[in-house]
């Protein structure tokens, strides 16, 4: 997957369902995934990873513990490591992340939006 | 600097000279940079890390041994470590990159455009 240009909007267009990222590149121990999200997530956090957000088409607010910061397009947002957070988006919100090949999707905490890494891979 | 928002577009703003990365977030061990840059870098490989290119504004080419890849806004490309590569754009194109900490900048080629990490770093 890694030797083909990827657009990632063309890869967010061809996703079918919300909370379901998709992975599109690896860069190192790495994984860069495509995601289209609308509503809350979960609350959640990765022991050891740290999580990169970056927002692609609309507008992803990320609660943390001690407030909340909020990404539009073009913008990113690394959680560091063993933080609890929780993505929201009010409208339909297109985003990419980069974050461990290790990660799991929503952390310590598997609700019916976890998605297996077979799943993410496609 | 990984706890604020960056604004990828501003960050390339800010950047006073081209080729001349700087790193705006860490993600695990892998560091988030942008770049402004026109013209022909050099012809170089990492023989250990990947180098992810993401392109903001206007359109980079990367030469390759066996070809090239032509890169728009929101397209990203992986050169996979030890893959020969010199990054073209006929005019300005602004990029993030993300490659590993250790990476150095033009990898097994030194030249005037080479870059430290504390450079990087700012």
């Amino acid at each position: 997957m890694e030797t083909h240009v990827v657009n990632l909007e063309a890869a967010c267009a061809a996703l079918s369902d919300l909370w379901s990222p998709r992975v599109v590149a690896r860069v190192g121990d790495q994984y860069v995934k495509v995601a289209r999200v609308q509503g809350e997530l979960v609350w959640h956090a990765h022991e050891h990873e740290d999580e990169l957000f970056l927002v692609l088409k609309g507008r992803l607010r990320i609660q943390l513990e001690d407030g909340e910061v909020s990404l539009g397009p073009g913008e990113l947002f690394v959680v560091p490591a063993g933080v609890r957070h929780n993505p929201v988006a009010e409208e339909e919100c297109w985003l990419a992340l980069v974050e461990p090949v290790a990660t799991r999707h929503t952390g310590d905490v598997v609700t019916e939006r976890t998605r297996s890494i077979e799943e993410q891979l496609g």
